[in-house]
């Protein structure tokens, strides 16, 4: 890691000095580093005097006494470990986190990190550029964890990096099906990235340090409470670009994630189990709801994700953009219709929904753009008119 | 049954005589019955002259010849085990099935049934009133057949009719997740409703006409062909308000069901298994591609069709109604808006999908008539807007 990276000055001490004072994931930070910066936060906390009058937070001002001695503290011990502080706007800060700032949970939790703490060889920015989360129960079935393990070793082969939190259960068996490869996985903790959290994985987060990734926006040596595995799993959506849940019983903190990877707008996708089985109820839930994307293996993922055909390096997307012209209404009724039989236009209005006279003068127009075709047994996409992403990108790349 | 509904003259006759001169789901039959009636249509198949000059198939002119005495056959065998010849026009012949004049697959299969042979003492069009399909894998896992028998018992004792085809594996569960409550059940067979098929499944189906009915559009004594299974399958998805698929593999004949049902306009639903199960590939495809619905048990399988708050006898579907006013387009960004927290425009957008400044545009307007809600975390539904069939249900009786 470049000198200039880790060099501590202005704003990124600034910033590492206010993570000893404000728990992170605290949402009210971030009109205030928006407004000020991190310095003249900082300083602004130190007086006692936040910008429109706004009240200092009494643990703020009870901390902020102890910020330098207690950055001084991380700093000696991240040096143990060989830990790096990345801030917004270095080289290695994965940019999608700052999606973050435009997102609070209903208990407050939201903003980007003020700074990651990294443990491992790699660079982060560059190891999530592709990242799929794979989360899920800390109590799960064997079949759990073996599906869990089969796609993040799918994922991984195809060059995508599987970012997970490092617990028990399935969380433990993704990070393991990417270090079967002997391949990079990220792990981001709710303690410190130099914390054995569980102790039982002492081993297997000093391997993922090792040919990975283990990241925490916490300080060095901090445990894990339940409000930070509550705003480390806005991390781990944030940084991914979709997220997919393996096993979850009913109030599983996995569908937290999966929540937090809805608000953001990232890919929302479960694996479906035994009905039969408490650790997928919270998963079938969330493919009932249609929050929630059914996933049956790697494949599926990466096409969901749109990673599939879009290695290429021209344009992707180009025929989501015609898509894109169309609108809101028109492209309802488009993409109701089926692709490989025809249907009639009750039906297709059914699916809208939309009144059949609606979907009739919509259809019409459609066929006179060529985007379908209207034949004895109803309408059905015209064969250039194929609308998933991943024929998306084959019209371009093909 | 009355003896009005079993005389055998006119139209009813013509049809049953019809009925031995064109397999029963030949799509051909519908236009032509819609110009002629039964009686006309038989006798211009006698003199070789069709409408529009249109050629008598081949096939119909060999058999008419002797469809007199084959109808007369018919009739004396299902005296033998008391079934009837039921029509459309009948009181007990269900008028869901007319759906299918106005469907036909690729393979020219549609048609409602030139008439139905009922074996069983209760009334057909009461029994499927309330009826949802449960259908699947012939080798079914003991894991399918369970759930099957599970959803059956739910829906029976919920006062809904399981539908099926007694077949080996699922089908036969459902059937038996009824009879278990000693309440009926309907099967639908690919051959003669006299006809043990498979033969393992004599008893079965023995009892199911003791306490249900065991219904066929072919004539007594006719085996099942490949295509009288697919042509079948149409009418358990029509004589339903919604089909469950438990277990299909990638080919099952079971999403065949499902494709009618979709067809049709009914409520496609399916449940899921082990991703590493090949039972339910085939489920787990209709699920990923949003044809089918995700259930796990009888109660939501109730939900889904609109059971569930709907057993009050005041007008349903108020709110639904309201919500038909609005326009396709003006709906989609409603739908997408969260009932339960509150979600950024571009989550919403994302999801509708459109671009965020024509979502702002909509969720003003519809914050004004009173639709959503906007607060500092973003846009929710406005309480009075819960949007299930459900509550629109609620809305109106509660």
């Amino acid at each position: 890691m470049s000198s200039a990276r880790t060099s501590l000055d202005g704003e990124r001490l600034a910033r590492l000095r206010l993570s000893t004072v404000v728990e992170p994931g605290d949402g009210r930070l971030v009109p205030l580093l928006d407004k000020l910066g991190a310095e003249a936060l900082l300083e602004a906390v130190r007086r006692g005097e936040l910008p429109d009058g706004q009240g200092v937070p009494e643990a703020w001002a009870m901390h902020v006494a102890r910020a330098d001695a207690r950055a001084q503290e991380a700093v000696d011990r991240a040096h143990v470990t060989s830990m790096r502080w990345v801030c917004p706007g270095d080289p290695e800060y994965p940019d999608r986190l700052c999606d973050l700032d435009h997102i609070r949970s209903s208990a407050g939790v939201g903003g980007a990190p003020l700074g990651l703490w990294v443990r491992g060889p790699l660079d982060l920015a560059g190891l999530v550029e592709s990242a799929v989360a794979v989360v899920g129960a800390r109590s799960a079935t064997t079949y759990g964890c073996d599906v869990a393990a089969d796609i993040a070793a799918d994922l991984t082969d195809a060059g995508t990096t599987v970012v997970s939190g490092a617990a028990y259960g399935i969380d433990a068996y993704a990070h393991r099906g990417a270090l079967a490869l002997s391949r990079p996985t990220v792990a981001l903790l709710a303690c410190g990235a130099d914390v054995d959290y569980p102790r039982a994985h002492a081993t297997l987060l000093a391997r993922i340090a090792e040919t990975g990734l283990v990241v925490s926006e916490h300080l060095p040596g901090r445990t894990p409470t339940k409000g930070r595995f509550l705003s480390r799993n806005r991390l781990i959506a944030a940084v991914a670009t979709g997220t997919v849940v393996v096993e979850a019983a009913r109030r599983s903190g996995a569908l937290n994630t999966l929540g937090w990877a809805t608000e953001l707008g990232r890919v929302a996708m479960g694996v479906p189990g035994p009905v039969t089985s408490q650790a997928s109820v919270g998963v079938h839930q969330a493919l009932r709801s249609g929050q929630a994307i059914v996933v049956t293996n790697g494949v599926e993922v990466l096409e969901d994700v749109g990673r599939i055909g879009s290695t290429d390096a021209t344009p992707p997307r180009a025929t989501r953009s015609v898509l894109d012209q169309l609108s809101t209404g028109v492209r309802a009724v488009l993409e109701a219709v089926p692709a490989h039989r025809a249907e009639q236009a009750e039906a297709i209005a059914a699916r809208v929904p939309c009144s059949v006279g609606d979907a009739a003068v919509v259809l019409d127009a459609l066929e006179r753009d060529g985007w379908v075709e209207h034949g004895d047994d109803g309408w059905r996409l015209a064969r250039r008119a194929d609308l998933s992403p991943a024929a998306a990108d084959r019209t371009v790349t093909g």
